[in-house]
């Protein structure tokens, strides 16, 4: 176990200094005395300013030729991206045997099944800790720890950055695009926050968390994905009133219906340990039929956290473990069953902003009371305009289908000023 | 990774119990198809009423002779004790070179340092994940995951029947003894409770964690142990006006003074994820020099969800990971240099029962000033009885020498009807 592994590393932005960086503290860090040297480097610009000096490391312009080099014993991917040079790298590398420890999201998601097929025909593991919660081993968690339960549902905050907008928007009484461009201009949010603020990087994450928790093969493409813009200061205030803060939830479901993977935003009742989850931090639910609940908080990103995930896979790379990629041997990975909508139930929020006249309130219950939607909570304002008053309901569990026929159908009403808003209520 | 193992469990209670039921159901649970059969075992009293036939099973009188079976390729002791037929069974193993998965809190605090020389020298693993928090793998967090950051201080709940009888006294506003002898009525705590009550099997368990967290040898005998039987309802209230909730707190941490592990009744405020731990659930947090704070929280205990801890541990052999015990080579766990209390600070809770007459809290003031001893908040209630009043206060950090010196000095003074209660504010 003592022998020194050469390690090339792809992709030199933040995780990757980060990643530089520690390994020239301590190379040792592996248990019993197992040794990474960094054997080679590779990234889009070689002048680019870097906490860590790369001039003492082999320069590879072609992250390809990094992965295949024969200076490289672990290949770690930190280039981004699906598809390009992070896929082609990757997989030359498994190709070769070679161990390949990556933190992206959107490779493993969208490329996962076809990679795990390779990595276990060429007996090379193929390990990605830092692309879900950075930081926070939730990878190791499902694909280790519970294998001697059967999980049935996983949920909970997955990207950082829209729970940050959250926590702000609710701290500060901030509109949404207001704190996204404060976050924006700080660095916390990207230049293009679509990945973020659209729930696509929670996507990628509880897709890759659905496949190691049911041993299914990930299904990016099945996902159903809402992401955070449709979400207004007063809703924040209105589900307050009611008890609950509003996050943007992820979560994969196995019923005897199939596998839901979802990421919306939805209610969580206040006290609960998701809606006591605030800024950056990410936080999961993993429910085992035996185990029962685990909760997990903790970073989500940053480079600290995230290059310490990708040291502790290549830590266990040295350990020689052989283990299927996902839960289940790649071969065996069952196929994604999406639960059709007619067969999930939901409560739901609905916020309705109405003239003030009368009458409002019967043609809104009698229209949910037409799809058999029955009401949980009520509550209505006083308008502050004049004109418009908003009427904020929860649902008893119903099924969703019943839900978004009553959402059509109040659309149409005349006393609505917008379209109804509805929120789910988080199943937890 | 498609074989069979023969797997012998020693110790056929609870757990034992569920571990067979569980391979009964799901011989093939493990990644890729590997397959645990159970192929002998062992318990004390052959005819006891178990939940699973064991009659189908080979019989063993002697936990060693199983150990050493030709019959037996894991062995899985769920006997208990940190001595006897436990310890002479998992060395039997070792000694063959046989893997071993044990639940032995007991046995892995007080022995773990040797028996991790004898694996390591045999290339066995010894794996524990159920002896800590069972079903919770705070093990496999603290050994793998972590790896690539330090760990400088963990800290939680890590007893279950004391956080039970915690929560039944708030709520139910009932005495310690009361709750304890209906705990015990109902088995949710042992005949003999001491184990639990006593701090001792929280200080095993932290322990363990101590020694996975910062690489120094498991040492029992240093644990500063503190349980609960002092802690009185009037505590509860008390620190509860003063915003916070009693927990029996289980923390080690790594300063340059040393390494402190200790067990002890201690204030966590309001709202913090371990005074809103409630019932049997355990918790705890992990704080790395990288990754920052991770919580997770989940079952310490049950037959399902230690009996899955077991079979995860069953599966990590199969992947045939050579890993060392603890965090590091036995051969250089680092020696437990425990912190001398005087380089100890705190921040304390003192409750004084004093009688109802003038000058005594310019005397309670006056004691505290001399040692140096700053009150940060301070809590005076009307006397119930007319002789009895209780005051309450918490202190600034101080070093917890001249808290202990302020106690002796309080216990000295004339006013007090029975000695001070000090409770340690949690570092948290």
């Amino acid at each position: 176990m003592s022998k020194t592994w050469k390690v090339g590393v792809a992709g030199l932005g933040t995780v990757g200094g980060g990643l530089l960086a520690y390994l020239d503290q301590r190379a040792d860090f592996a248990p019993a005395g197992g040794r990474a040297v960094v054997s080679g480097v590779s990234a889009r610009s070689r002048s680019r300013p870097r906490p860590v000096d790369i001039g003492k490391y082999p320069w590879f312009d072609d992250p390809v030729a990094l992965a295949r080099s024969d200076e490289t014993e672990i290949f770690v991917e930190l280039i981004g991206g699906s598809d390009g040079p992070a896929k082609a790298a990757v997989e030359a590398a498994l190709k070769l045997g070679k161990p390949v420890v990556t933190a992206n999201k959107a490779l493993i998601a969208e490329h996962g099944a076809e990679l795990a097929v390779l990595a276990e025909r060429m007996n090379a593991p193929l390990l990605f800790e830092a692309a879900v919660m950075g930081g926070t081993p939730a990878v190791k968690m499902l694909r280790e720890a519970m294998v001697g339960d059967e999980v049935i549902r996983v949920a909970g905050i997955l990207n950082g950055t829209c729970n940050y907008i959250l926590t702000e928007m609710e701290a500060a009484e901030r509109d949404f695009a207001d704190v996204l461009a404060e976050a924006q201009a700080k660095g916390y949010a990207e230049a293009d926050p679509t990945m973020d603020i659209g729930g696509f990087d929670a996507a990628h994450k509880i897709t890759i968390l659905a496949a190691l928790a049911f041993g299914c093969a990930p299904c990016y493409q099945h996902a159903e994905v809402e992401g955070l813009s449709n979400v207004e200061l007063i809703d924040l205030k209105l589900a307050k009133e009611l008890g609950y803060r509003i996050r943007l939830t992820a979560s994969a479901e196995r019923t005897e219906a199939g596998v839901s993977v979802r990421v919306h935003p939805a209610l969580a009742p206040l006290g609960h340990p998701l809606s006591e989850t605030f800024g950056a931090t990410n936080a999961l639910f993993i429910e085992g039929r035996r185990i029962g609940r685990i909760f997990i908080q903790g970073p989500g990103a940053g480079a600290g956290p995230t290059a310490a995930a990708v040291a502790a896979d290549i830590a266990d790379v040295m350990t020689g473990a052989a283990r299927p990629v996902f839960q289940t041997a790649a071969a065996h990975l069952k196929p994604f069953a999406p639960v059709a909508p007619g067969q999930r139930r939901e409560k739901a929020y609905l916020r309705l902003m109405v003239k003030d006249e009368p009458g409002v309130l019967a043609a809104v219950a009698e229209t949910l009371a037409e799809v058999g939607v029955s009401i949980d909570s009520f509550l209505q304002r006083p308008s502050h305009d004049g004109v418009a008053v908003p009427i904020v309901l929860t649902t008893h569990t119903s099924p969703e289908t019943a839900i978004l026929e009553a959402v059509e159908r109040l659309a149409a009403l005349p006393h609505l000023l917008q379209p109804p808003r509805m929120l789910r209520i988080a199943h937890i």
